[in-house]
C-alpha cells in the first residue's frame, strides 16, 4: 500500500475517516506511524493528499486533498476469463497500470467452472482492485463487466465500444502484424484464453472490425502478456 | 507447457529421451497425446522440433530438431532480491520473456531473511526457469548469479558488464528521465527493492555510470514493473 484509500462509508465527518482493521494494521505495523504523524491518503474516486493519524481513535484527519490521481490508460481491455488465480493477479496488475474499463468474457477455451469461482464475487473483485489502486496511488475504481456469453458480447456490446476514434485490436499470434508501439489514440484490446481464440471467434472478431496483432515468437501467460501489451501500446 | 524441454540426463540414445514423471503426466493428461502421436520438444540449450511419443516405454523418439529457439533480449537484468514468492513469478516471467543474464543482488531494503529462502536453492531456481522456457518455447537456460553484497557487485562486477556498447539504466523514479522506448542497443537494467534504492546506493550506481529512468507516476510491484520495462525497452 503506497496510499490508504478511504471509502465513503468510512467517513465520520467531512474531514474525518475511520480506518478499517487492515488499514490500521498497515499504518501501525508496516508504515510504523505513531499518533499524530502524517500519512498519504486518497478518497475513492477523488483526490489524494495528507491526513494526520489519530492512533487512539483509529481515525485520520484530512489535512488537504490537493493532488489528482494519476492518468488512466485510454484503453478498454477485453479478457477471456482467466483461471481464478491468474484473474486475481491480473486484476490487481491492470488496476495498478491504470486500466479503467474491463470486460471479462467467455470464450470456447474458458473452462465453464471458472464462472462459478468465488473470486468473481463483488467483494473479492473489490479487494483485488483496491490492492492495485493502493499500489499505484490511484483512487479511481475501474468498471469491470462480466459477459458469460461470447456472441452477445461481440455482436451487441462490442460495437457500442468501437466509436470512430477507437482502434480495435485482437491479440492473436497467427497471420497478425506486430502490435503497435506508443499508440496515440484510444483502443480496445482483446486477449484470449490459454489455448487462444477459436477459429469461429477470430472470425466474429474480424467481422466486428478488429485488427489481429502479435508481439513476437514467445507465448506468454496472460498475467505477463497483459502488462507487456499495455506497456507497448501506452508507454507512460 | 508449450514445449517439452529435454535434459541431457534424459537421453537414452542419440534420438531417444525418457520423459520425466511430470512430463509424462503433462503429455498424457493435458496434451492428451496417445501412443505414436507427435509432440513438440526442445533440447536444453539446443534446437526445437518434433518427437514421436511412445506411451508404453515413456520415451520420445526425435523426428527432427530443425527450429532455433526464439531470440533472446539483449539485456542484463540486475534485480534487488525480491521476496521469495515474488521471486518465483518474476524468474518464470523474465525467462519466458527471453532474459538470459540475471544478477540478484542485495540492497539495504532487502530483508536479510530472503537470502535464506529455500526458493533460492538451485533445484528450485531450475524449476521456475524451466517453467518459463516451456511457456515461451525456448530452450536456452539463463545464467542467474547471486550477489549477497551490494558494494562488491556495483564496484567490481558491474563495471565488467558495462562494455562501451551497453547502456546502463537504473529504475528510480526521482529526478529521472523517461525510460527509453524501443532501444536499439544492449542494456543493463537495475531494478530496486520494494521501498526503492537508498541514497547511498543511488550514488554508487551513478558513480558506476548509469542513467536513472522512470516510467510514469504509478508505482508497480516488481513482478509487474519488470515486464513493463522490458516490453518498453525491447518491444518484440
Amino acid at each position: 500500500m503506497n496510499l490508504i484509500l478511504l471509502r465513503e462509508e468510512q467517513k465520520q465527518t467531512p474531514t474525518q475517516y475511520k480506518l478499517t482493521e487492515s488499514q490500521m494494521k498497515h499504518v501501525t505495523q508496516v508504515l510504523r506511524k505513531a499518533d499524530g504523524e502524517r500519512i498519504r491518503v486518497g478518497v475513492v474516486n477523488g483526490n489524494i493528499g495528507d491526513a494526520i493519524f489519530d492512533l487512539p481513535s483509529g481515525l485520520v484527519n484530512i489535512v488537504h486533498l490537493d493532488a489528482l490521481p494519476p492518468k488512466s490508460l485510454p484503453l478498454t481491455l477485453v479478457l477471456a476469463l482467466p483461471r481464478p488465480n491468474m484473474l486475481k493477479r491480473t486484476l490487481t496488475n491492470i488496476t495498478a497500470m491504470g486500466v479503467k474499463n474491463v470486460y471479462l468474457i467467455h470464450s470456447s477455451k474458458v473452462e465453464k467452472s471458472y464462472w462459478q469461482s468465488p473470486v468473481l464475487k463483488p467483494e473479492s473483485i473489490e479487494n483485488f482492485v483496491f490492492e492495485g489502486l493502493e499500489q499505484a496511488k490511484d483512487t479511481v475504481i475501474p468498471t469491470i463487466t462480466f459477459c458469460p456469453r461470447f456472441k452477445p458480447f461481440v455482436e451487441d456490446i462490442f460495437p457500442t465500444l468501437m466509436t470512430p476514434d477507437v482502434l480495435g485490436l485482437l491479440a492473436h499470434p497467427y497471420n497478425a502484424k506486430a502490435c503497435p508501439i506508443d499508440l496515440k489514440q484510444p483502443s480496445i484490446l482483446a486477449i484470449g484464453p490459454e489455448g487462444g481464440w477459436s477459429e469461429y471467434e477470430v472470425g466474429k472478431w474480424q467481422e466486428a472490425g478488429v485488427e489481429t496483432v502479435q508481439m513476437g515468437d514467445r507465448i506468454l501467460k496472460v498475467e505477463t502478456a497483459v502488462p507487456v501489451l499495455l506497456s507497448r501500446l501506452y508507454p507512460a
